[in-house]
């Protein structure tokens, strides 16, 4: 519904610039949170300010959870302390703690101390970031599996919370002990008991597990929401499918910006200067492997001297084999992120690394039939040819290997495909100004 | 639950390798379909093809669903078409097209005479693939706007659909238009009509809308589940968040793979000739692109051959303005991806152009510096350097420019981040070396 949005952004601004508050507030109010979050999105940054100001604190709470990261960080880092922390009263808990977990430190600090007296907050903050215990909500339905059916449907009822996904089934010492649906309830017979009635299999996840895992249980099963438990079995909290949506949707976000050796940090910064600032290590780390493939070059400066035409096809031994190494790489720190390589290893190393060597046969055998009509120099094609074929097929290996070995490490694979395009750099270039020293100038003519 | 299904896969092996039928029978009727699609994951061909023919057709049926396309489409094509048939008329016709519409086009052929004579199929294959339509569920409950909470709450209990996220509400023509959560109706005096209690804003999509954008919705406004609608706004499906997980998680995962030059059927595809064959076309563009790069370097050989020194730092040239164009071009292909561009797109563009510009001038000032200590050439180290702002920049306009208008012409966006690496490398290398040529052997020394 982008067009919608279009006509809601223009509505927006023609009233602001007439000043007619009255007639947009009536239209704010008239808006799904979500629709805001876009509005706001587009407008400028006082355009912005102006009509977040004008929402009423619940709406402006909602409204911030539906919108982009980016926003999100700045109209929390625009808004005095107090009124953001009056916004985020209207929250649930684990939402008002996810909002805070995406601010900057300094922000962060300030802000923490006004809403940690909330009893679910401090509870959540007793969790890492980034696991299921920090996202999960409180706001979940247990009922005890002494309750009768009749008296489950009572107190869902009575319930104050939003939306009844499941209702989770707890013994009398808050064990969680199985599950069922609200249509299950329904239709059970009102005099059973819930143990009776219920699906005492229930899929459950550990406070302390990473998000991601969380989401890859929940996306396996098909489930809308799953109930997480301490150390002992007890119910403590779910996280529900729209907070999984968040994570696979980011999480592939973080791992694409760090495969081009940008930072997720980024997303939520506005500065072009701390930008570049974040792409900066990388940066260098580029400057000093590439002066490196320069020594290499130096190194064979006899070479280059006594043939140019050498030099002609540095660039395609660093394009081709570079480019194998990414892909191989990309595609191994995805199938680690979608849980894809789980047990299936073996057969995508294996796959890979024959792709790698078939396409530097291909790659190579033409460049050496193209190095040929256009130089007719049949050594420099074979050179060509031969350094194309070995470097892709290490390249292969090597985007296999690295990556693997990172996630043993507990290194982030994403990480380590930048800088592996410049190690395969400085190993192209060597392999081929070495096999061409031996070939044009070594080998007697 | 790794370690769950490790010790299940070994079980498996154990019980297969004993010929125990009955012993695996009964292990397997235990299993959560998800968790034997990941066992059978684990497993080679042989096991996993026993396994799989032991599956009762409906629990094969569950199993195949919850499970990695890679491995659909291998157990399908290796099942006889009538024997799949039979499997694929346990599932939802959704379900059961979607399985189908994985299959390489001859198996597909084959078996959709099979399936088609079914109600839902045939209504299903009206619409495109990757569409709202042909993705949707028909397995939804609408009811009258007229009838009593009561009723509905009995028309519930006697439905046969396996779960009920929302009751959509439908006038007498079949229109859309309310809904309510089931909990709502629980909550609601048992007399009242649905159109009294319902909500009347009701978030749908068209059949004709893609999946993606259906994605993108539902993961807006928090929703389980969209309804789907005709161009006359009668309600014909609805597409759950189960789906629109995959979605994601799969529009994630071939981009990604695009933007490597690889190809999404990779995935599927087990023959690494045609793996190899998938990424032929980009790999051949590379080579007739950096035989390019090659001809401005031999254009230049009276530079090269003045001062062999100018080509050590190619590599340098041609590794920056590739990977600040690889950045660029990869962060606006993600944006547009999770709609972070609608609205946004100046912002974005501004603060790419600004970023590349000044990692150019940071980077330009580091290698004037080091080529001056390292080669003691002060004309050499401006030539790297100021090539290496002039090129970075314009690789941050090519990155921001291309895939702008990619989308503009209805092109995919991620296709062109492979090709465009070729581009700034040929780029990069003429900049370079007519300012080298330029400052060091046309200027009065």
């Amino acid at each position: 519904m982008p067009k919608k949005i279009d006509l809601m952004v223009e509505s927006c601004r023609r009233l602001l610039r007439k000043g007619a508050k009255g007639h947009l507030e009536n239209l704010l109010s008239k808006l799904h949170p979500a629709d805001i979050a876009a509005v706001l999105g587009r407008l400028n940054r006082q355009e912005r300010d102006a009509i977040f100001a004008m929402l009423p604190p619940e709406t402006a709470a909602k409204a911030l959870v539906d919108m982009d990261s980016l926003l999100q960080t700045k109209l929390m880092e625009d808004m005095p302390t107090k009124e953001l922390a009056e916004v985020l009263s209207h929250l649930p808990a684990d939402e008002a703690v996810g909002l805070v977990d995406n601010l900057p430190e300094e922000k962060k600090e300030e802000i923490l101390p006004l809403i940690e007296g909330r009893e679910g907050v401090s509870r959540l903050m007793l969790y890492e970031e980034e696991t299921a215990g920090r996202i999960m909500t409180t706001d979940y339905l247990a009922l005890p599996e002494e309750l009768t059916v009749e008296e489950a449907i009572e107190r869902v009822r009575e319930s104050k919370e939003k939306e009844v996904f499941y209702i989770y089934v707890v013994d009398s010492r808050n064990h969680l002990v199985g599950v069922l649906s609200l249509r299950q309830l329904i239709l059970a017979d009102p005099n059973t008991k819930l143990k009776e009635v219920m699906n005492p299999e229930v899929i459950s996840v550990r406070a302390d597990m990473d998000q991601e895992e969380v989401a890859r249980i929940v996306a396996r099963y098909d489930i809308l929401a799953v109930p997480v438990v301490d150390e002992g079995n007890h119910l403590i909290g779910m996280v529900t499918v729209d907070d999984v949506i968040n994570i696979i949707q980011d999480e592939a976000t973080e791992d694409i910006y760090k495969m081009v050796g940008a930072s997720e940090e980024e997303l939520w910064e506005a500065s072009t200067l701390k930008i570049a600032g974040y792409r900066l290590p990388w940066l260098a780390f580029t400057i000093v492997g590439e002066m490196l493939s320069g020594l290499v070059l130096k190194h064979y400066h006899n070479t280059i001297a006594t043939m140019v035409s050498v030099s002609f096809f540095v660039p395609l031994i660093m394009a081709l084999s570079g480019a194998v190494g990414n892909q191989t790489q990309t595609i191994i720190v995805r199938a680690m992120a979608t849980g894809r390589m789980e047990g299936m290893a073996w057969k995508i190393l294996r796959r890979q690394l024959s792709v790698g060597a078939l396409m530097g046969l291909a790659a190579g055998t033409l460049a050496c039939v193209m190095v040929m009509v256009v130089q007719h120099n049949h050594l420099l094609g074979i050179s060509v040819g031969v350094s194309l074929l070995i470097s892709m097929s290490i390249s292969a290996v090597i985007g296999v290997v690295v990556p693997t070995m990172a996630k043993k490490m507990g290194v982030d694979p994403a990480l380590t495909v930048p800088s592996i395009a410049t190690l395969n750099d400085i190993m192209g270039t060597l392999i081929y100004l070495s096999l061409a020293t031996y070939l044009l100038t070594t080998l007697p003519q």
